[in-house]
């Protein structure tokens, strides 16, 4: 029943990344890693590979290589971001698990959704970017895509077993972030340490700052409907503080199924890690004694404006998600740098998507050149090269 | 895809057997109709005969036969209990629902086992009291058991696609009934009329009652044992007053998984029918803006003895959830003929358990016999024919 699984993690030493490796470090008899890759930190990633013994290690800064190599004398070592396309073909590999921060997880991805390694998605760029695209190659080469963030671990368990054709809609909760239920006043004199102060989750700065302005909800909601094949209108978010309820699927005869748990990554990067089978964990359990209220409301879009631009990018199509994805990433570093305000970032993003080209049928190509054209405008906006735009 | 179904109704002209025949009319290219049982209600099962032409009529009260013979010149008509079992028999039927009230549904579950028909089990007695026994007649025969009941339905459903050992326990949602939250003192006290008004699901008199005493509770905490081949401890009860979450199912990973939805018998009862579809409905739909909150808490054994009973019937195994069973049937058509109180109802109950003979590896006949028994035995404790055994 229980399969051995060769894994390459990508981004192994981040947030998701070192989480997966205590999977791994909790259950040697059932996986073995093949391929670490880090973009700068390289002294967890050589502690890493000397744990692990993976067959190939890459650090994606080449400055850093000298220093990996030294450390790492009987391991293959390779730098750059080319190498990341490497690391995803090892033959033996079963799963790629693609953990890397931002749209650069995406050539990756497609390269190993062509050697046919089976996904463990937990880069959400590479959807909102190019769902179209990673979705049907993904179908023709017979790979699975297995979701890692919460939300979509949770959709794609309650969808076991059904028909596609079964959906009527899907709930995905949303925390609402640290700053729900204020108002626009309030947000936009709000700080980055406000903003990182997640009420339930524990995440990268990127994403944490995602969730306090609902883009990484809207961004969830891109990444969910190309995941599971739907329609804009039968992506629904609804806030729920408590992040019991990680998301639902309700289905055409009107049935609603959801999936709950403690606020815990390590849940859903294990279940991707062991699907198609569930593995005992010693995980902390769900207990309703503590959590005896769950509740939940509808989603505040004026006052976060991120995830109303989220949705008119899903129903527009084409480059717009690619759009809003760059521009977001832009805005992010840049709220991080304290260089522009909370409210702000929606601004630039809005921007973005009224003045970029927009193609309706983009390939990889338009993909990458969107990419890079909107970062460099959004940059612009940021520095207040193009000052008349924002007010 | 869909499936044309033909299927016999045991038990049509009562709550859930008239609820099918709604499912049935709504979809009448997916289903036929081949037989209908009532036990009393001829004028309803004439009419339900003239409008859905099943091929067999069986009234249960034979002094009824002549009128409902009368009324259907044209339609096979047959009277009496053994008549149930050609009910479950006609060679094209798919799938039985046994939708027919107490133990009574035992015998003719088997028959249509036996014959290699799906089963609908609306039946909650023939789990509890012989549940080994038609759980392994059905692995034998390779049928589907498919559960009406909607805990069980929410548990089925959360297993779809699911190993059953992957299974850590389940989480029977109980809405507490009419008195939850009030002690024994207050108990004493309440008549029928007050137990009758369930404050969320529309069902019969006899599980309306037992849903105010709990024991329906744990008459499901034994059905869940054998439907889903489970250990008494495996079995868990979760008070949930809005009756949303219809039942949950925790998995070695530490994942829950919850079926929910508005408290509609109609959605269960299309499942099982449509199994394993999915066809769309236009039953109304949940909402979360009007159930903002859930809530949930232990419950409480001490006001509710009967459910502590039920988990001592289910851990003692053998004929005890039989004795637990019968016992019950009298005590509750006692209460509903203001015979006893209803803290009554669990001190008959539990003088049965005690003073009934054991036997641990029960046959049919066994569980038959023990039925019969225990309902004398538990009538006459009713009837104060052994008056020093009451307090």
């Amino acid at each position: 029943m229980l399969q051995y699984k060769n894994i390459s993690i990508l981004g192994s030493t981040g947030s998701i990344g070192t989480q997966a490796l205590e999977v791994v470090r909790a259950n040697p008899s059932l996986y073995k890693v093949d391929a670490l890759t880090a973009q700068q930190n390289a002294s967890l990633l050589i502690a890493q590979a000397l744990e692990f013994k993976p067959e190939l290690v890459v650090i994606g800064d080449e400055t850093l290589y000298q220093q990996v190599k030294e450390a790492l004398p009987n391991t293959k070592v390779m730098a750059g971001e080319e190498a990341l396309l490497a690391a995803v073909q090892l033959p033996q590999t079963h799963l790629v698990l693609t953990a890397v921060m931002g749209s650069v997880g995406l050539k990756p991805t497609i390269a190993a959704i062509e050697a046919k390694k089976d996904i463990g998605l937990a880069n959400k760029e590479t959807l909102v970017v190019a769902g179209e695209l990673v979705m049907s190659l993904a179908k023709q080469h017979g790979v699975n895509i297995i979701p890692v963030d919460s939300e979509h671990s949770a959709i794609f368990q309650c969808l076991v077993g059904e028909e596609q054709s079964a959906i009527e809609k899907i709930l995905l909760t949303a925390s609402g972030g640290p700053f729900r239920g204020k108002d626009r006043e309030f947000l936009a004199k709000v700080t980055k340490n406000e903003a990182l102060k997640h009420p339930n989750w524990v995440m990268g700065a990127k994403i944490t700052i995602d969730s306090a302005s609902l883009m990484n909800k809207g961004l969830e909601a891109i990444e969910a409907k190309w995941l599971f094949n739907l329609q804009p209108e039968q992506v629904e978010v609804v806030v729920h503080p408590q992040s019991i309820i990680h998301s639902m699927v309700q289905f055409t005869d009107g049935s609603i199924k959801a999936q709950m748990g403690v606020p815990d990554m390590k849940l859903p990067i294990h279940y991707a890690l062991a699907y198609p089978n569930r593995l005992k964990t010693d995980f902390e359990r769900f207990s309703f004694l503590k959590y005896p209220e769950l509740t939940f409301s509808e989603a505040d879009t004026k006052s976060f404006r991120n995830l109303e631009l989220a949705y008119i990018a899903m129903q527009k199509g084409g480059n717009m998600p690619c759009i809003l994805n760059a521009a977001n990433e832009i805005v992010v570093d840049a709220f991080l740098k304290d260089k522009i305000g909370f409210l702000e970032m929606s601004e630039v993003i809005e921007q973005c998507m009224n003045e970029m080209d927009f193609v309706a049928q983009p390939t990889l190509n338009h993909y990458l050149e969107t990419d890079q054209l909107t970062r460099i405008f959004a940059h612009q906006l940021v520095t207040k090269q193009i000052v008349t735009h924002l007010k």
